[in-house]
């Protein structure tokens, strides 16, 4: 069958009139506007890279262009990773391409790479029970059994098997590392995310393969069968790669009185484009301040703070907090778990604020979002200056089902998100500030 | 969080004991075991690669295994595609790199790879009405808007973009092709699939870019920016490739009765590990021929076909028809669109077999499969021996509401298949195996 003709039309050609593209300027504070340019126009920003620097440049951009006030980039230095090649081989006793991404501070291999006999482990407790010195000339692999939960609760202690299991197997005497993507999709998309190699332990070349491949590793695994596993992995890691957080301020009708702190993270993982991590938290927080601001300014201050580095040691909060830890805080909130709705609200509010408290939750109520009575972690970016201050703190908690289906992938572009369930995000934020952005008396968190 | 130390145990070290990880005997004529050894052991298989080659060795060994006769390699050469570097890049107006792989009979770039202005076109109608000598220097880009239908049928007319789109931005003068894949999901990764270059059309370098990188593309059209794309597609076309089939019988108790013939293709392309397409039909085929004969022998000789080169032109089919086409057949039937579940029965029989259809339809019935009163087509690999000896035809078709997810894609894996809704496909080929291949009466066609 041929396509009818009638139903396709020559458009768009590379010297179409419009030299812009540009949304008229009320569509730009929306927050598919600032999530669809971000990821568009810049694209991939690993921390400390000049897509990074080109990020911030166009924050400030953005930020000024929509009416921020202070808007600055505060520079700061980060040991960054820079990635090279990324391949894998299943070289024994089948041979088979395995999708592989380098974890970030892995060790570097040269372009031939390591080729060794794999030891498998079906967990990171596993492979901490191996004896001291059994890992001598190895590769470790490293499954795990995580599953998607709502609130993202399996990423804590399976993220381990990344955060600290190629260290492990250093320990051990392995020669490289290589796990079960930190991921619940079966895409053959691996998930990066940074490792850490503690002093006096060599760091190792360290990869994730996608969870299909983890499978075939697996199969194998169960079979009894010896495997052998060419690894490359090229990229190196980077001291002093200049990095920053750019802040930008809705400024209140009463300066004097302390600021609402918002916050997300401006750089991502080079997979994707870091739609959901995090360019969807920073539409998010920047659409609900803007539209906090109704007809006219809220009461007090709204501060957007659009971190650096979160993804390789959260360097932008502390950044912040070490620049702006002696001036006064209200109340910190920060978007970083995606772009899909926000179903409960957790506070932390002082025994003071309660009926503050009771605002909040009320207004949230029509939208269907319940009170957790958890405690609220408020997010990498703001844990350092919620921890020296006391601050009260607000997690609007999103649903994240299908968060570690793109976490860390090439998959996490703006195709992955529903315009609506981010509109919803916004909503609720809207609403969220509208209370606290005009509460005059004292907010505190303790 | 730490994993609790209980919960994981160092298993299947690489020097572990067993030596084979051997299912028993009866378990490797499951059509699991056949899909997951296939794709385990041999993985991707592209048309007249030494992967395909090894891959029919599997082939004779597992059914001479299973007990099948007359198990041959009937060799034949074809004009196959052998992978390069696939890589692309938007330079303009924004800098971000694209998922692509080339498609088969893609022309050849330098590694520098080519890079230049792009047209957008959203469908290949578009395409086809551009004016002669408009694209001279650049790269044409095809948009469609294929979506998910149960039975496929947007693979044909959408498909054209890649079948036809290359040669057609060819003759426009065009440098190079770049399509939306054809594909139904939204991860980043591009389908591949063959292209043609008729004779007189200069081939171009045509890749496919994944669905997310499409999106990207029209944004940007969209905008009205001048685009342009680095395309980087190292691979070349390659005469006389060795490739071949594999057939395997199953004697009757009466030699003397036409056979049933039953086919699916073991070439795969090489980005996944050809589990969907066609592993699993393959599996499906084999174990159920093994499964309908119960106790003893059917009536009837059951052929199995397991096709070479079926990728890139349905190769095994014609080599098929030219060697065996003067021996007589009663009926054909293929396994070729995946692993989802059988719903609906297409017959293609002379009006003197209409009770033997009524009996088919009687045994499907319990399953849940309705008749449905469309022609089949038998598949790539039957369609010529069915149209030289306008043979009886049985289609057993397949949910194909996800089929172009995976299709030619990396994610084509065992971890894409349910075991359950593999078995019930067996379960239906057995049930009209039962009744076909113990029919003492004639068989015909037509």
């Amino acid at each position: 069958m041929i396509v009818a003709a009638a139903c396709g039309l020559l458009s768009a050609p590379a010297n179409a009139s419009s030299s812009q593209g540009a949304a008229p300027a009320e569509e730009k504070s929306g927050a598919w506007s600032i999530l669809a340019d971000l990821t568009t126009e810049i694209g991939p920003r690993p921390a400390g890279s000049p897509r990074e620097a080109a990020a911030r440049e166009w924050a400030v951009a953005r930020l000024k262009a929509l009416g921020f006030a202070n808007v600055a980039i505060e520079p700061f230095t980060v040991r960054g990773y820079v990635r090279g090649t990324d391949k894998a081989r299943l070289t024994a006793p089948y041979d088979q391409p395995l999708a592989v991404t380098a974890l970030g501070y892995s060790g570097t291999t040269s372009d031939a790479g390591i080729t060794a006999d794999v030891v498998y482990f079906t967990s990171l407790a596993a492979l901490e029970a191996a004896p001291a010195g059994s890992l001598v000339g190895k590769i470790a692999f490293i499954d795990h059994a995580m599953k998607p939960n709502q609130d993202g609760s399996g990423y804590g202690p399976y993220g381990q098997a990344r955060r600290i299991g190629p260290a492990t197997a250093s320990r051990k005497g392995a020669i490289g590392a290589v796990i079960r993507s930190i991921g619940t999709d079966n895409h053959r998309n691996p998930h990066t995310g940074g490792t850490n190699f503690p002093a006096g332990v060599k760091p190792i070349p360290a990869g994730a393969v996608s969870n299909p491949d983890a499978d075939l590793i697996a199969r194998v695994a169960a079979s009894g069968k010896a495997m052998r596993i060419n690894l490359v992995l090229t990229g190196h890691t980077q001291e002093a790669m200049p990095s920053g957080n750019v802040i930008g301020d809705l400024p209140g009708r009463d300066p004097a009185l302390p600021p609402i702190l918002l916050a997300c993270h401006l750089d991502s993982w080079d997979l994707g484009t870091g739609a959901i991590d995090d360019a969807s938290g920073c539409a998010i927080i920047t659409a609900a301040a803007l539209k906090a601001q109704g007809d006219g300014k809220a009461l007090r201050t709204i501060r957007v703070l659009w971190a650096g580095s979160e993804e390789i040691g959260a360097f932008g909060g502390d950044a912040y907090a070490a620049k702006h830890g002696t001036e006064p805080h209200a109340l910190a909130m920060e978007s970083d778990f995606g772009a899909d709705r926000v179903w409960n609200v957790k506070l932390k509010l002082a025994e003071a604020n309660k009926v503050l408290g009771e605002r909040i939750v009320a207004a949230l109520a029509p939208m269907g979002i319940v009170l957790n009575r958890g405690a609220p972690d408020g997010g990498a970016d703001v844990e350092p200056i919620i921890e020296k201050q006391k601050l009260a703190v607000i997690d609007l908690t999103q649903d994240g089902t299908h968060y570690f289906d793109l976490h860390h992938t090439p998959d996490d572009t703006l195709s992955a998100v529903d315009p609506a369930m981010l509109q919803q995000n916004v909503d609720a934020w809207t609403a969220v500030l509208k209370v606290i952005a005009n509460e005059a008396g004292v907010i505190a968190g303790q």
